[in-house]
């Protein structure tokens, strides 16, 4: 890897500002920064100013209008921890802001190589002295607890004091805004400080949730550097308050000297360990042992065994191939890697959605990982698998005597929706993390992990389908559930949902064939009370799983009665009154034949092999003229879709709209936080859709194309311990094995054999 | 009427203490005043003291959970008014309540001739001296503003001083219970004092609601009597706190004497007043001239002319009698006569639904009204129209781009229903006030109303269904609401739905036509820009609207899926389990055929045309198989469709189930207030039932049955200004006019004329 990933940005303003807080946001799956300011923002800035650890979270009251039985009343919320952003320095008196004095230049860089962000600024003071401050941040991937800031000030001409503080923050709050539904609408208070204390030069806080009684501790520590050399002699002076600790550096500066601070955070938190304390200090100490330096190193190895597993290049189109590298770091940063936490809507970069983790994860960002990095996405399955009991105790919350029903949002495996018809009814979640299960098990062949976790999953899930459903004049029913397209609720045989319970079951019932060859079929079977009945009964379902099928127009109707609904006329519709979901109330829109994002055409991606091909263009082409892809979830699918069907130039369009969604902030949310199932599906989009990527039980599919904008693209894979490398041009493809044993694939129809150290060249 | 109307009860405990409260409430359709206890409960009794005023409302926030658009949030509610029950004595230091000393004799009696209710208490002080004192209430019908309390005390055995205070309190608030879904969840203050003033021995409090900013005046007025002499030299003490005022009386008292205290309480306020100051001063004026015994007077001859129009006697169950006249008592006591109000579900008589009007009132208490007070029927669809212009916003904020949608729970006209899928979305009140406007018109012939107002509201109210429904294969749909039946919601073609738009639009063009006659016909086609095409579109709507048939069962399905859901298993379900609504999750519910209430058997008895004979007796025997009657607005409907198709033990059981609901407590919340709209039902399982009442475009159908353990009945009716006794016996029949023109009927099937003077008699 020679080529430099970065990512720059010099714009200031507002809106930029609280933008860049998204893209410039550092994360490692376990600790979240938004890259706001150090100094903080004008007060009128209406900027997220959050550091989060994934799978914390508090427990706020959710009201219902109406009560009615079970309906869910309080839910999980991320929560911002003890704030260790700020960094105030002041220089003679004047305090750096971007907002006074002057800036001559300035850059924000993210180095996906390096693994840090950074803020350069030349900064003229009001007296006209000038000042280059350099700010770079990283969360380690080596050490998950550690976040740094890198603070540097070189002097151009100013002489005289500077003075830094550092602080810690207990007393924070959540971002909120009443206007917008995807986001929390009460501010509240999720934090209370229960102790703090000094070591040396180290300083402690120990927060509590306030509802969840979840403890965090943080600690810190400062370097402090004059001309590069170590002065450990300079001693700050230390106040401790409230709610904050303050640590506060004052260092006479001439022009030329540089002064830096390298600000070390580290958490623990009471999900993670049983004595958050000891290990706070410990890993502090560890921490301070190595130092920077060694930090900023394992940063990089680390990322460059990332990008050797994960590399994609994109030949013609140096734009795309950024974002679409933007996209994969992005996912990394938001993936819990602990089997404690998940990966939220937002990733760790916001508050938006109010970090809850939906079926995104399993269907667009699981997709990307079991090709990339297997282990997180065994992780991301784990923690599934550690919610199964919550998701039991919800399916008999909604009145099912068997089986399990994961939550439609959650973060520690309860049901967080508060308005159920576009939540918790959408059953189909079971399915998606089924297909995951599924999905990660071909890729890998990992049976270790169907035997001890995922057969429990897919049965508990498939156990569900059979008490939601019905056998109806010989076929199996399901009614009243609501299909990935939330324009379209509680409707009867919704063909995605069925066609996801349909292969739930089937696949569930093959692994568990292949169990029962082994010793501890009996076993599984005595501890799940499955009995030879049941199992007869779910073949029955699977079977005879009713998937609607229109004679008149040859294709699959989203649900048994969408067709007989009038069309909805995007045409007429104003430009303004998009997204549709913020301008007509929902029974209105569920009266019509319109498509918030993909339903139909996801389960054609998903499960082709449950209909023709004709079916499934005819199906393409008949949604895609009512779908406003008003969610970020949709447009990938369509081009994964156009991809398989030969639409090329679609498959390009449907792609180019999702890969830039947060670069160029093109929903105009970006600042809530990322959409980082769209950066999955865009991934997916490539592999999937131009590479034409797919798994079966035991083969590797390709059949790569290379859209007409572009000149060819290469990208490595992992497949069944091997690792691939992927070279597609115009007229050839090549395919490498660069690690691992022998690769058995299907590449245009052909079966061949990949061999390592022999690239198989495929002309076509 | 020799026969005296009395409801008696002399139980004594916290549970019976509340349940009086609610049976011997008084009410006048402006004024509602619960029968709690003058002096008190104990503080840890549940029981819920209140005066209302009918159409007086606050507005009170409602979140969602989650915020979607146009969803509802916020609510009008009924409020407690400034609270005069309060009446302390105190005799020599010791203070009177029921639960103190002891209670050697206790009654409470509910008058309905005298239009009073009566508590009379023995009562033995801690000291052993004891007192008999009794209180009566009332709310006139003579001068609606008035309410009544005559407090007398007289002494047995006691000689000392008697201190009675009077209190006037205008810091109330509303009760609530954050349990039970049917109830205000929280407890607002919805009340502020804005003056308060003396006029000689007359006290006025001006207070204003909060969030709607109405005004409401009270004053109070005291007269004594000492030994049925009026002391008008007793001058009490006066005092103004900050939010009450107090009159105090003190007096000596020997054994043998009784004192008197009149207390009168006038109500005036912003909505029906420009000027209330003023009008509360008139009225109270115009009060005191008149004087007690005067109101009596009028009540009572009021009340002979009520029971004259309404006399409904069975002969043989004499309990049953009873409690048939006290809920015919009820609804008068509940129904707003003066077109700004309505009939909330529980009349005036409690907080239950918030003081909310439904469908209940056009459904259920309409079609007595109709028969016995058509000017009562009147007035109370002069409140629909009142709030068209509402209503046509509401169509607005759900999507329409014409025609009006009524609100499911409303006090002024906005919607207040904070869970849409079974609240706003029920379309079909559109359909319910179409009906009763066309019954009342069919009953009344009132054309003037028709002309002036009602075919409006048929106009407005038609053009929704032709904006919600659509055309799909030739036939007319209508998606996505939710019928009567509150276990399933938001289906596609209820039958009920569509069989009411169907009539709604077929009377609207019947009257249409009617008024194409008059040369107001173009008028009213330029003022609502009605035009050919429209009407066209309209017929063609009725004509070809779907009504759902199932083939094999040969009944009409509730919806167009409903059948293909398996039935809920109502044998195996445990007595504690219902109502089920109370005790699974909606969506779980939604998912089984289980109604709460008559839904299609509903639309038989209203929509008996557009169904064989054979239809409606297969659905009403498959319906009966799966109904739980959860709701208090079923058995009533069971019992007039059993009578229509004869089976008359079964339509004796449904009415034997209704008509106690109330005085037996049947339901276990009676003490939040009455059941109106069963106690509505209950009069039409008679007359609709039993008599088989029903009243087509030009004649009255009479078709009477005695049930088997029935002597016989007797009851009359207004039909087109004329009054009718109908006396039924076993083998015959008789008819009289009492008042009126000759009528032309049709009984047992045979055309009839019954003309003033000459009784009509029917032999079986």
């Amino acid at each position: 890897m020679e080529k430099r990933y970065c990512v720059r940005d010099s714009r200031i303003d507002e809106k930029t500002i609280s933008l860049q807080e998204t893209l410039f946001h550092n994360a490692n799956g376990y600790i979240g920064v938004r890259g706001t300011l150090e100094e903080g923002c004008p007060e009128e800035f209406d900027t997220m100013r959050g550091m989060y650890i994934n799978g914390i979270y508090d427990i706020a009251p959710m009201k219902q209008a109406e009560k009615l039985c079970n309906l869910i009343e309080e839910k999980e919320t991320m929560l911002n921890v003890a704030d260790t952003q700020t960094i105030l320095s002041n220089f003679s008196g004047q305090r750096f802001s971007m907002f006074t004095g002057k800036v001559n230049a300035y850059e924000r860089v993210l180095d996906m190589e390096a693994g840090t962000t950074t803020r350069n600024v030349k900064w003229e003071m009001p007296d006209k002295r000038i000042v280059d401050i350099s700010i770079t941040r990283m969360t380690s991937f080596a050490e998950k607890s550690l976040f740094t800031i890198d603070y540097q000030i070189h002097s151009e001409d100013f002489a005289g004091e500077v003075c830094i503080e550092s602080l810690q923050k207990g007393l924070v709050k959540n971002y909120c805004n009443p206007h917008d539904p995807r986001l929390a609408g009460e501010s509240h208070m999720h934090l209370k400080k229960k102790d703090g204390w000094m070591e040396g030069t180290k300083s402690y806080l120990v927060s509590e949730t306030i509802s969840s009684e979840l403890t965090i501790v943080s600690g810190v520590a400062h370097e402090v550097y004059v001309n590069e050399k170590k002065m450990d002699e300079i001693l700050p002076e230390y106040i401790e308050e409230a709610h904050e600790m303050r640590v506060k550096f004052c260092i006479p500066m001439c022009p030329g000297d540089t002064i830096r601070i390298v600000k070390y955070t580290v958490f623990q938190d009471s999900i993670r360990r049983t004595d958050c304390r000891e290990a706070v200090r410990a890993c502090m100490d560890e921490v301070c042992r190595g130092g920077i330096a060694d930090y900023y190193e394992k940063q990089k190895q680390y990322l460059k065994t990332f990008w050797e597993n994960s590399e994609l290049e994109i030949r013609g189109d140096k734009e795309l191939n950024l974002s679409v590298c933007f996209n994969m770091y992005q996912l990394l940063q938001s993936a819990g890697t602990d089997g404690c936490s998940s990966i939220a809507a937002k990733g760790m970069s916001g508050e938006g959605y109010e970090g809850h983790y939906f079926w995104d994860t399993e269907m667009f960002m699981i997709p990307y990982f079991v090709l990339t990095n297997p282990g997180i996405a065994r992780a991301l399955l784990e923690y599934r698998y550690k919610t199964l009991p919550q998701a039991e105790e919800n399916a008999v919350l909604l009145g099912h005597k068997k089986g399990a029903l994961y939550p439609w949002r959650t973060i520690a495996g309860k049901e967080c929706s508060g308005y159920y018809p576009s939540g918790t009814a959408q059953y189909h979640i079971n399915g998606d993390i089924a297909y995951a299960v599924v999905l990660y098990y071909k890729a890998t062949g990992d049976w270790q992990f169907i035997k001890e976790k995922g057969l429990e999953m897919l049965l508990q899930t498939a156990r569900l389908w059979m008490d939601v459903g019905n056998f109806y004049e010989g076929r199996f029913h399901i009614h009243c559930v609501t299909g990935p397209d939330e324009y379209t609720c509680m409707v009867n045989d919704n063909y995605y949902t069925n066609a996801a319970a349909k292969h739930n079951i089937e696949q569930f019932l093959k692994l568990a064939k292949r169990l029962e060859k082994e010793e501890d079929w009996n076993a599984f079977c005595s501890i799940h009370k499955l009995t030879e009945t049941e199992l007869k009964e779910m073949k029955q379902a699977a079977e005879r799983m009713y998937l609607p099928y229109d004679e008149k127009l040859k294709i699959n109707p989203q649900d048994d009665s969408f067709l007989r609904k009038p069309i909805w006329n995007l045409q007429k519709t104003p430009q303004e009154k998009f997204p549709l979901l913020l301008h007509y109330h929902p029974l209105h829109l569920y009266r019509y034949q319109v498509c918030k994002q993909a339903d139909t055409v996801l389960a054609h991606f998903l499960f082709p092999e449950y209909q023709s091909k004709e079916t499934i263009e005819n199906s393409f082409l008949y949604y895609e003229k009512i779908t406003t892809h008003d969610s970020s979830l949709s447009t990938c699918v369509f081009s994964i879709v156009a991809s398989v069907l030969g639409m090329r130039e679609k498959a390009v369009r449907y792609l180019g709209d999702s890969a830039k969604m947060d670069l160029l902030d093109t929903h105009k949310n970006t600042k809530d936080g990322i959409h980082a199932a769209n950066m999955g599906g865009c991934y997916m989009a490539i592999i999937y859709g131009f590479a034409g990527v797919s798994i079966t039980e035991n083969e590797l599919i390709l059949n790569p194309y290379v859209p007409e904008t572009w000149e060819g693209y290469t990208f490595r894979i992992s497949y069944r311990q091997s690792l691939l490398r992927v070279n597609v041009e115009k007229e050839k493809c090549t395919i490498e094995v660069l690690k691992g044993a022998p690769v058995q694939l299907e590449i245009y129809g052909e079966k061949k054999k990949a061999v390592p150290g022999k690239p198989l060249r495929i002309e076509k």
